[in-house]
C-alpha cells in the first residue's frame, strides 16, 4: 500500500443549488415538506423556478460541498460526479475545479440537463429542497477512476446515490476499489426520507462496508426505526469504526466501538441558511482525521467548518476555512 | 399630471454578478484597482473567470439592485435594461420580475451577451468589479418605455449609463420624459472613475435635469474635483432639490438647499461585501421618500437597507425589507 496522495475523494451528485428565500405558505401551496429533499423532474423544476423569489446560484451537492469545504481548509480532494455539458454543467466544473480539487468526469453530450436543487429558505432559516437530478442520473460504475479513488486515504460517498441505480452501482465499484487499495470509506446518510426509501441497503452496506458514517439525528433514528437518540447510538455502536452523529445546536456526538464523545456545536451569530451544514461538518471532520487530529479535534473541526456556511446563503465556503481555523487557533 | 402608480422606475446595466472571494495579490496580478469597477471585453471576462475562485451568481446592475430593494420594502416598481436571449438573460428577468418589478423590455434575440460583472471581494470586504457590459451596449432612447416612465413618481438613472452612448440617450430621453410629466429624476453618480470619464456632462446634467442626487464621498469629491468632502457638499448644496452623501460607516449626510442633515449609518455585526451598497441606501432614501417621510428618516431607511446586503454576498436583499423595517419599528 502506497501513501496517499490525495486526503478525501468525494462521488455524489454534481448538482448547482438555485436558492431563494420562501414563507410557509409558499412551501405549503407547493407541496412541500419543510426541511426535506424531494426528487423532481425538469417540468417541475421549471413550474417553481418561475414561483420562486430572486436567486442566488451556486455549487452545490453534498459530497461536492465536502470537497469544497476540505479543499478550503488546506486539504488535497478529487470529485467524481457527472454533469451535462450545459452553462450551469461549465458552472459546476469551474467552481470545483477552482477549489483546488482534481474533477476529471468528463461531462455528458446529451441526455438530460445539469442537476440544480431549488432550495427554499425559510425565515428559520431551514431548507427545503426540490431536486431534479438531470445528468446525475447516468453516473455509473465506469464514472470511478480507479486511480483517483486509490490515490485517496479516504473515500467519501453521499447516500442520495443511492437514488439512482448506476449511481448506486458506481458507489459500490467505489467502495470496493478504495478497500482493496487498504483506504477508508466514509458515508454520509444524507437524509432522512432517503434513508427511508432505502433502509436495509444501508444497513447492509454500514454494517459491511463503511469506516466512518456521518448521519444526523433524524436519519440515525430512521435508519434504525426509532424514536430515541439513545436507542440509535447503542445500535450503531461498534457497527462502524467512527459515527459522527450530528445535532445542529446541540453539537455532535462521535461514536467509535469504545466511547461516545460529546462535542459542544461552534457558536453562530446569526444562522441565515442551513443548507450543507451536514456537509461542511464532515469536511472539517474528515480533514482532521486524515491528519491524525484526535477524534473531538476532529468534531470541533466539524463545527467550525459547518458555522461559516450557514451564516449565509449557500454550501460553499465564502470565507477560507484554513484562514478561519488559523483566526481561531490565535 | 394623474397620480402616480408606481413609486419608481429604475433604468441601467442589467448585470449578472458573479462574486468569488480573492486575496489583494489576485486583484494586483490581475491589474485591478481594489474598489473600482472597470469595464472589459468578453475575453477579458472569460480569462478572469477561469482564474477567480468558486462563485455565487445573483442579478445586480446598480439601478436593478435599487428596484429589487424598493420592491423588497414594499414599493411598485419598474425595470427598463438590456438583456439577451440566453441563460443569464433569463435569470435576470426571472430574478428581476420575481422581486415585483415590471420588466418590459424585450431581449436582444442577437448580438453581445447578456453583460456579467465579475466581483471580487476581498477580506477586507471591499469589492472590485470587473464589467462586461454585453447587451446593455445596445439600450436606447426606443427601449424607453414612456407610460412606464410616466407612472412612475420618480425615474431612477444610474450614472454607468453613461458609459454606453446610446444608452445615455437613453437615459435623456427618459429623464425628458418623467419631467415633463411632472415627475422626479433621481441620479446615482454610480462610481469615482465612472465621474471622471464623465465629470463635465454629469456637472451639467445634475445642474439640469437631476432633483435626487446620490453619490458616495469618493464620487461627489471627484465631480468637484476636490479632497475636501465639506468643499464638495458647499458646491453641491443648491444644485438639487435633494442631494445625499453616503459615508461607508460614518452614515450618510442629506444636503438640500435649506439644510445639512447627518444621519449615523446603521450598526452591521460583520461587513462581508460592500457590493450594493449605495445601491440599497437609495432604495431605502427612495421608499422613504415617495411615501412623503422626512429626510432624516429616508436616511435611515437608506442605512437600513443597505446594512441587510452588505452581511452577505451579493446586492440584493435576502431578508424581505419590509419584515425588517417592521421588526425594528416594534
Amino acid at each position: 500500500m502506497t501513501d496517499a496522495t490525495l486526503d478525501v475523494v468525494g462521488i455524489g451528485n454534481a448538482i448547482v443549488d438555485v436558492i431563494a428565500t420562501a414563507d410557509d405558505a409558499f412551501l405549503e401551496q407547493h407541496g412541500m415538506t419543510k426541511g426535506s429533499m424531494m426528487l423532481i423532474d425538469e417540468q417541475r423544476a421549471e413550474q417553481i423556478y418561475q414561483a420562486m423569489g430572486s436567486t442566488v446560484i451556486t455549487s452545490g451537492g453534498s459530497a461536492g460541498n465536502t470537497i469544497a469545504g476540505i479543499a478550503s481548509l488546506g486539504g488535497k480532494t478529487g470529485f467524481i460526479g457527472r454533469v451535462r455539458q450545459d452553462a450551469l454543467g461549465d458552472a459546476y466544473r469551474h467552481d470545483i475545479t477552482a477549489t483546488g480539487a482534481t474533477f476529471s468526469t468528463p461531462a455528458a453530450s446529451d441526455g438530460p440537463a445539469t442537476a440544480r436543487c431549488l432550495i427554499l429558505v425559510t425565515p428559520d432559516a431551514q431548507r427545503t429542497m426540490n431536486t431534479f437530478l438531470g445528468a446525475c442520473v447516468n453516473l455509473g460504475p465506469n464514472d470511478i477512476d480507479a486511480d483517483l479513488v486509490r490515490s485517496a486515504a479516504v473515500t467519501y460517498l453521499e447516500g442520495y446515490l443511492y437514488d439512482a441505480p448506476s449511481a448506486m452501482e458506481a458507489f459500490h465499484a467505489a467502495a470496493g476499489i478504495a478497500h482493496d487499495a487498504g483506504r477508508k470509506v466514509a458515508l454520509s446518510l444524507s437524509d432522512a426520507f432517503c434513508v427511508n426509501r432505502h433502509r436495509d441497503a444501508f444497513k447492509r452496506l454500514v454494517e459491511r462496508h463503511v469506516d466512518i458514517l456521518f448521519a444526523n439525528e433524524a436519519e440515525i433514528e430512521a435508519l434504525f426505526e426509532t424514536a430515541s437518540l439513545h436507542d440509535a447510538i447503542a445500535q450503531l455502536q461498534g457497527m462502524t469504526e467512527i459515527a459522527a452523529v450530528t445535532r445542529s445546536e446541540h453539537g455532535s456526538v462521535v461514536v467509535t466501538p469504545e466511547q461516545t464523545i460529546e462535542v459542544p456545536a461552534h457558536p453562530v451569530d446569526h444562522v441565515v441558511d442551513t443548507t450543507g451544514a451536514g456537509d461542511l461538518y464532515a469536511a472539517g471532520f474528515l480533514f482532521g482525521y486524515t491528519r491524525g487530529a484526535p477524534m473531538h479535534e476532529c468534531a470541533r473541526l466539524g463545527s467550525l467548518a459547518a458555522s461559516e456556511i450557514i451564516g449565509h446563503f449557500g454550501a460553499r465556503p465564502q470565507t477560507p476555512l484554513a484562514a478561519l481555523v488559523r483566526s481561531l487557533s490565535a
